[in-house]
């Protein structure tokens, strides 16, 4: 258990973050983060859940945008997975499971954040964050040595389950409540971070299972039926996207933390002793991947994790310069045999893979690659979010790369009359049924424009007279606002070669 | 109330084919469906939930295939409706939704079953089911009459909410507990479909949600946020592809009826008054695409429904004919304004739409198509299914159509040597960007072509001596088994041309 405890620990220097910024809310970046939040729900890309009802706290819904965006990304990743890949396959398991599941991989028992309550605020807290916040005040006291024995005793205390300790510290901290400013607090307690609820009708047959907290289990308990099915030969991978829940405390900064998020994780199953390799293949590839969808270089950075869980050898993550902070996007895990094992013990099942090279029986270990699809998106938005001034005007605009950009073209007709729409839907049914396309003939063409530029519509295309005459129309390019004449029989090759999902590919290299 | 309850009842005839079929396993059509939950298992395409821990009732896995077969379906759906209507836009909502949603959709006080308990054996059954199961014995005895005299009486009873009354009729029919064979029965409860969980950790703030039933309700919450930030004019529709999930107490059929379930629903906002006409071209379109995915007229019927929901004034279901009847996939119902009406009264936001031409407020009407994913993919898989004789000899293939089939192709070089592989290779390279293909290079020609049969790839390309010299290989067809020789250069082109979801679109007229 002391070791799953040091794996919530990871989390810390990202909460000092977080309590950072909550101190600190009118920097330049949280403006940014301001806009970019007021943007996507004036654009139709994330709208907050169930918004007539005031909302629910950190969960989200995808617009008419933001799930065209959000679905390009999505299996961007999958075809960069299962096709660039002949040796990984695709899985999608259920969001339930059966409850041993999370027995096995260690959820039920450590998945907790130790909770404190102030008696007279009747209000609940994360010790650690308290503890963290303190520090945090130290640090900015210019105290840091005293931020650093503050955090390492707490760590100490944490990976020694010594809740009562914890407590202690707290109280000779003099760490106060902020509501009620007292430090009447109750004992510390685990809380576990699953979802649980009930199935099954028949009282006696109900039973509690769980919404899983993380989708890389399903593969986990499917690694011999999709190896012997898909007929699979180490080392070799399977790829899932789906829905995960956790019950966070902290859940904050937009679509970055939720309750409800989406995974993207790959877990690629290798010969014992081999996995250092594939550890450092796989950094190197997926960091090469997001530098491939156009992020620059300077706003990645790669991070190794000095503490490791339990069940890992290697661990890294790939981090996004956002504007609350270089955080986590993806993370790059040498997860051992530790969860393969651990369902061979709780299943009585063997978990083996017999290897014909080497003409030896064995547990795999594995190598997990974890991305957070709305995290991506996060980054995806922040990254294509450019709002500058030109010749004294403001211009907002999304620079997203056409191959994932929610929609691809908008036909404009200049005007409503003299059979220009006509002539502008004949263009769109000509396009529609390969590409997300869209056909407006109201408002003024620099409106109409400025109005893609906000969707982040790599290319506008203008039908005016001269297309009656000779059949070409002008192609208006988002980034640069340049226009060029182009024949209506190229549109379809240009928006193909722009938008196709193997110029990402090539640059992977 | 009344009018949910007659909903409800719209499952009983559709109850009454499972419970004939429980009592007679061995027919040919079982025995059908039995072959192809085996065929899916082995070759990849759906496995039980869990399975090393002997799997979760009523929840299963998409394998290897499976999920490109799934994601091919849901792709091909959400570009019918978002490419092929310029009205139409997608969305995608949380799962998790602001409790208040259920009160107002009448989910919270109405989505029951009536259940009671044998005091012996202490099961529970649904009574509905038991009263159907009593009135199809009826049925077989050649008591026609009683049978509906008894199904009527049932319906009247649950109608009223008088569920002493469903009792007594259990009592009075004799109806036994088919484990203890006592009539020692509790009262009639009713228990809510709805899975619940508890959201938040500070004690007080702590609620209770539920996980969404239908994704219906993530469209109608959002209405008003998609109508103006994607800037739609009546008519107009919002698609939605999600997870649902119901605590079903009848879940069976393999995965025609799951406790978690995929749905594509669209809803389409109409001028109050043209809703029927818009039922009458949406329930016909629907069923076209149906016949352009490639199932045969004589499969698939209409069933208007005589009893509506309290919510529609006209609701009709397309049926395909599983191997255990004919059963819906998809529904056509005009909700009416029930859902917006309900949301505004609930949230004390107006949900109206202005509109221009009339110059009028109004809350739209709803024409909504709702069609179960996991139900699309099992009748794909049935119609897909061929198990035939041929010259003495048994061949299983899925006729799977090329645009939705798993894998498009297979590079199968004849030999491993002679730089066969290579060539091979060399057509792989080039093709797996754009396609969803396999490489296999050993087992014989036979094998491998047996091997792509049995998950529905429709085209194997060998390669031989001959494409070294002459740079062309041999298409073999699933379908005819006939091979043809085609150059290499045109492989892409005739791809493309077989696997194009536009082929789809072009059969539905």
């Amino acid at each position: 258990m002391k070791e799953i405890l040091s794996f919530k620990i990871d989390n810390y220097p990202f909460l000092a973050i977080f309590v950072a910024m909550a101190k600190n809310e009118a920097t330049a970046e949280n403006a940014q983060l301001k806009d970019i939040i007021a943007h996507a729900k004036e654009y139709g890309f994330v709208y907050p859940s169930s918004e007539i009802y005031d909302g629910l706290q950190a969960v989200y819904d995808y617009g008419a945008y933001g799930v065209e965006l959000k679905n390009n990304l999505k299996r961007l990743w999958w075809e960069t997975m299962t096709r660039l890949n002949d040796n990984i396959v695709g899985i999608d398991a259920s969001i339930f499971m059966h409850p041993t599941t999370w027995k096995a991989s260690g959820h039920v028992d450590s998945f907790n954040d130790p909770m404190i309550d102030n008696k007279d605020s009747k209000k609940r807290y994360r010790a650690d964050v308290l503890i963290e916040d303190k520090a945090a005040a130290y640090e900015n006291a210019g105290e840091k040595e005293r931020a650093q024995d503050l955090l390492n005793a707490m760590v100490r205390l944490l990976e020694a389950e010594d809740l009562a300790g914890v407590r202690d510290l707290i109280i000779n901290e003099e760490i106060k409540c902020p509501i009620s400013g007292t430090s009447n607090w109750t004992d510390v307690r685990q809380f576990n971070l699953m979802f649980s609820t009930q199935v099954g009708s028949v009282a006696e047959d109900a039973s509690t299972i769980y919404l899983r907290p993380e989708t890389a289990q399903g593969i986990f308990v499917n690694f011999l039926n999709v190896q012997k099915t898909a007929r699979m030969k180490v080392p070799f991978g399977i790829a899932q996207i789906g829905k995960a829940f956790r019950n966070e405390i902290v859940a904050r900064q937009f679509i970055f933390r939720m309750r409800e998020f989406e995974q993207m994780e790959m877990q690629f199953f290798v010969r014992p002793g081999s996995e250092l390799d594939w550890y450092k293949e796989w950094s190197e590839t997926r960091m090469k991947w997001h530098k491939a969808l156009g992020i620059p270089e300077e706003k990645l950075r790669r991070h190794d994790h000095e503490k490791l869980a339990h069940y890992a050898n290697a661990a890294m993550d790939i981090e996004y310069q956002f504007p609350f902070g270089f955080k986590e996007v993806e993370g790059i895990h040498s997860r051992t045999d530790f969860d393969l094992k651990s369902h061979q013990e709780f299943s009585k099942k063997k978990q083996q893979y017999f290897d014909p090279e080497i003409n030896k029986n064995y547990i795999p270990f594995v190598i997990e690659t974890s991305i957070g699809a709305d995290r991506l998106f996060l980054m995806t938005l922040c990254n294509a979010f450019v709002d500058e001034e030109v010749e004294g005007k403001q211009r907002t605009y999304l620079k997203f790369h056409p191959a994932i950009a929610p929609v691809k073209a908008a036909i404009l007709p200049l005007t409503k009359k003299d059979g220009l729409p006509e002539k502008g839907k004949e263009i769109f049914d000509a396009l529609k049924y390969d590409f997300n396309i869209i056909y407006e003939d109201s408002g003024s063409i620099g409106k109409r424009y400025t109005r893609q530029d906000l969707i982040g519509t790599p290319y506008c295309i203008a039908v005016d007279h001269q297309t009656l005459e000779d059949n070409t129309v002008t192609i208006r390019h988002r980034d640069t606002t340049e226009q060029e004449r182009v024949a209506i029989a190229d549109l379809h090759g240009r928006l193909a070669e722009a938008c196709s999902f193997r110029r990402v590919f090539e640059r992977m290299g």
